[in-house]
């Protein structure tokens, strides 16, 4: 009776086995095989006694009715990238509805709380790049009229995608009605990043996720031959650009959590005869401190001012996107460390660098955390991604132990 | 009678109304503008009784016969980038041309040297990617082996388009002959740098050109998602490129004349939300001085491992192109120097960064030197390129001041 964490790690193999192949995961959201894995979850939960629908924003919720109509939300993602890892998202669902699985066994089927289990829909926005669909829509947050002619790249519309399955794009907005009852949010992922295996943990409290500044940022400078044009009167866009690339790292560095990447530089005219006139980079910085983030922002562009001085260059700025930091709640992120080390003996706290659904659900306002398990190696979005078996089980117990300690706080 | 300096200008602009375009000179080496440019200024030296014939390499030569069988050799290339300046190489030819002229009309059509004008095949390498084409071949260093399949974008290989002009690439060769009898080799070009307007002069003796190390350096690191891999655990291609881009700069100005250069960077994945974990980078460094070249080569490498180790990275390099350094004459860089002094009342000695016919003259032992005249802005190889007319009439003043002392020298 109760949970059963091997169970939950057969669910997910069983998963895997049913809608992957040897490239990875290939449940990309609107697609047949995303709508046979949505199948073969439903069937699970409809044989538990749950109930089932599809909101407006295609979000598929399951629910145990409790004693109480307030409500326990549980969930993650089915969705995943082509070629993805096989527990980015599905965890997040499985958990959940193990947790179910097991209070429904303990409480008869009827815990003192109404359950929910949802999976979010296009969590991962890989086929239209618009990423946190469901979970935007359900916080009130939903773009549609900017989402609705987006296109994947064989040309066809997010519209046509919806609507073939069995969506609206016009009443996406609607799924906001599922906050009704809502008490509480709790998400189990995995970690994507290197931090809980380099410090030898299984499991964090994941305090919140970072706010993001992305940006484009050009410097001009002055062509010219690589042969005939001496050093003293070169203005080299690469250079200034240079120091921009080896300047973020202290800027990032004085904070704890703070990360600054320049992932992308293109050179014009890109040639191995001709001094850089046009340097293109971009800057994307984190962290969970709204405040930090802010001051990292200033200083980068500070120094990418001083360095186009120093080059006799110009620099602009031009903002790609930008997010806001989203703190968890405080009392769930106590309870999440306390469910840790019941389990686990030993707890970390750590922001979240990527986004998640639970950011959206947080920003409507409903007290919200997520417990994050080891990734090996840091990786994810692709096949490698992998977490121990062990690390699993564990995390199974962990979020069981986070579900019931929530309940007995809103039961209270 | 004697040398007409403006009549010089008046030959330039002529070429540049025949063979130009609103986008520049379209003297693309083998084609039907180029052998236009080529009928006309051959029509102006049979006019002056000079005898022409193509050499096995497309090279075109005039030669006023003179007392003595000793060949003064003045020229350079008719030859144009697609939209290039109106004096890059044809300032040559026709200064060389001009002095000719002079000369014929002091000493009755019969110097004391024979006086060979050439017009230089396919300096530029603009549609084959092979300079130096014709200059080579009479050098003895043509690579016609490698050469022949060449092909342009449009598919038409470097055979068939030398074929259409008369030339047989097998016999590409036997233009060493044209060795024969030749005593030096004077050549005027523009400078296509800033050096001599940065000094305020109009001219200057060319002491050789400089040789060229061009390698691609590649920095492997570690693809990481920018938002969940902590600073200090990433491994960034970018930043070990960073450093070498900004390391190479004092790397060269330790010394004179040397430049370095990164002119292309590339990023991979290069998307704003990766690290980047593999960065490919250019580097093009030169000098006149071989030592000096190998010494930068030395500490660029070492810097380069240097900064791998630092990053965490690996660092491989690839040979692109190399070419010795290749002085010109001592002798007749004094009597450049000389000459100048004479109409300009200064000289500045300065090496050249991009390569010239002359090189391949000098390599196949025949003494040598270049006169360069002021670059507005240093700009070349595009529609903008310009010198001022007073300079341009010095210059011809200058070189045929410098044909005289050669001559003189090797009457002597």
């Amino acid at each position: 009776m109760g949970l059963d964490s091997g169970r939950l790690v057969r669910d997910l193999k069983e998963l895997r086995a049913l809608t992957g192949d040897e490239h990875g995961a290939q449940r990309v959201a609107w697609t047949p095989t995303w709508l046979k894995a949505r199948e073969w979850f439903q069937a699970k939960a409809t044989a538990l006694g749950m109930e089932h629908h599809l909101d407006a924003a295609g979000n598929s919720w399951s629910t145990l009715r409790g004693e109480s109509e307030r409500v326990l939300i549980l969930g993650g993602h089915l969705d995943s990238v082509p070629n993805g890892g096989w527990l980015d998202g599905c965890l997040g669902v499985l958990g959940a509805f193990e947790v179910a699985r097991g209070l429904s066994e303990d409480y008869g089927g009827r815990p003192p709380l109404t359950i929910r289990v949802v999976d979010w829909a296009d969590e991962e926005g890989a086929r239209f790049g618009r990423s946190l669909f469901g979970s935007s829509a359900f916080a009130g947050t939903a773009s549609v009229a900017a989402d609705r002619m987006r296109t994947d790249k064989d040309g066809v519309t997010l519209e046509a995608a919806l609507a073939g399955c069995g969506i609206d794009v016009e009443r996406v907005g609607d799924a906001v009605s599922e906050q009704a009852d809502a008490a509480a949010y709790l998400e189990l992922h995995i970690e994507q990043g290197p931090v809980l295996e380099g410090m030898g943990l299984p499991l964090g409290a994941v305090t919140g996720t970072k706010g993001v500044e992305r940006h484009a940022i050009t410097f001009h400078g002055q062509e010219a031959h690589s042969g005939s044009t001496p050093m003293g009167v070169r203005r080299d866009a690469l250079a200034a650009a240079a120091k921009l690339a080896l300047e973020i790292r202290p800027i990032a560095k004085k904070h704890a959590d703070a990360v600054a990447t320049m992932g992308s530089v293109k050179t014009f005219p890109g040639i191995v005869t001709a001094v850089v006139g046009r340097c293109e980079a971009t800057l994307d910085m984190r962290d969970l401190d709204a405040g930090v983030l802010a001051e990292m922002f200033a200083e980068a562009k500070a120094a990418s001012e001083r360095f186009a001085a120093e080059e006799r260059c110009s620099v602009a700025w031009s903002r790609i996107w930008s997010i806001e930091p989203i703190p968890f709640d405080e009392r769930l992120i106590g309870f999440c460390d306390e469910a840790i080390c019941e389990v686990a003996g030993v707890s970390h706290r750590l922001p979240s660098g990527p986004l998640h659904d639970a950011a959206e659900v947080a920003r409507a306002g409903i007290p919200t955390v997520m417990m994050f398990t080891q990734s090996l190696a840091g990786l994810s979005h692709n096949q490698a991604e992998d977490t121990k078996v062990e690390h699993l089980e564990m995390a199974a117990r962990a979020f069981d132990a986070l579900a019931r300690k929530t309940m007995g706080w809103l039961a209270s």
